[in-house]
């Protein structure tokens, strides 16, 4: 294998690393330490990766939202379904993985705009950008649903994104608390079946 | 002045202070010598205060969310406003103290749920407890904009009270990557001046 193939490799299994452990251990409650020790990196070499701790963060959250913009995609490009039905079938999705794991880590960028969301300059921009890319696909659906006479037309689909991003995020903590997907079937029910119907 | 009275005070200060570090740095970045520091207690005496971190926290949250019920519940008593009115009147506060902070901190409640909601016992009972009492505050002024003919009668006052929560919760968490407020007036539009409405 190639050197840089190689590197990639690695530099790849760092970050799912640093999905899981940020996830269940917060920003500041994981070190460097714990990430290169389950990769099996020697501690010396992490700065052949990643610039620093921060950086290393901003591209986990990169790495974080990638698997969500295409899963959504895959529902949107689904020619059986309207917009509205995709994003219905997409979120329903999201409910039962939420369901089926528990409850356990709801959304990596919610926890971080909690966390580090106006400490660090290099992190809060990589979560606007991840919130962004996220938010713009979901716009897609909804402008979809729009020109299908599916979804209200008196906000843009851009506003109806950006308030259904939110939503959900605030959702994903309280199932946290409340341990029970209730919440994100609220969400659900009062935007995708409700507010934002035409 | 009585020794319980000055240990109160203590107590309060520290919870004060323990509010102010984690809202600044995250719960798993704030050390307990930083707070005993910063209040002039000596290292060894916190377990006087309190049985520990875990313990601190779940204190802290509690301590937190009451100056919110409080300010709360002055609107809702202003006889000159109906319910929805007094509710329109809180949140409008709450968005012009989030611009005058620099959209700084957000909201302890919904930072805490994102670092430690599904990891610490004792906090995650405080969090749900905490987000229950201001979910039953703003239910009482839904209920009155209910009865008032305000506010749309298809879903009860605790289910709009918890999806307004939720939903707030998200913008604050917005509010600080993007560095505005606009998330929190959107979040408003959207529910105080539209989905709510009769």
């Amino acid at each position: 294998m190639a050197k840089t193939e190689s590197k990639q490799l690695t530099r790849d299994k760092l970050l799912d690393e640093g999905v899981a452990l940020i996830m269940a251990q917060g920003y500041h409650g994981t070190g460097l330490q714990d990430i290169l020790h389950s990769v099996g990196v020697p501690k010396g070499s992490f700065y052949n990766y990643f610039a620093s701790k921060e950086d290393f963060g901003a591209e986990t959250i990169r790495h974080y939202i990638e698997p969500f913009i295409l899963q959504l995609d895959c529902h949107l490009r689904r020619p059986e379904l309207g917009g509205a039905e995709a994003l219905q079938a997409y979120f329903w999705e999201l409910i039962e993985e939420s369901a089926r794991r528990q409850f356990k880590g709801g959304c990596l960028l919610g926890n971080l705009m909690g966390e580090i969301g106006d400490t660090s300059d290099a992190c809060r921009e990589s979560l606007r950008q991840a919130v962004h890319r996220y938010r713009d696909k979901l716009r897609e659906g909804i402008a979809r649903a729009q020109d299908e006479g599916a979804y209200r037309r008196d906000r843009t689909a851009e506003e109806l994104a950006d308030f259904l991003v939110d939503a959900w995020q605030g959702a994903l903590l309280r199932m946290k608390v409340e341990q029970s997907i209730r919440p994100l079937e609220e969400c659900f029910r009062n935007l995708l079946e409700g507010y934002f119907r035409a």
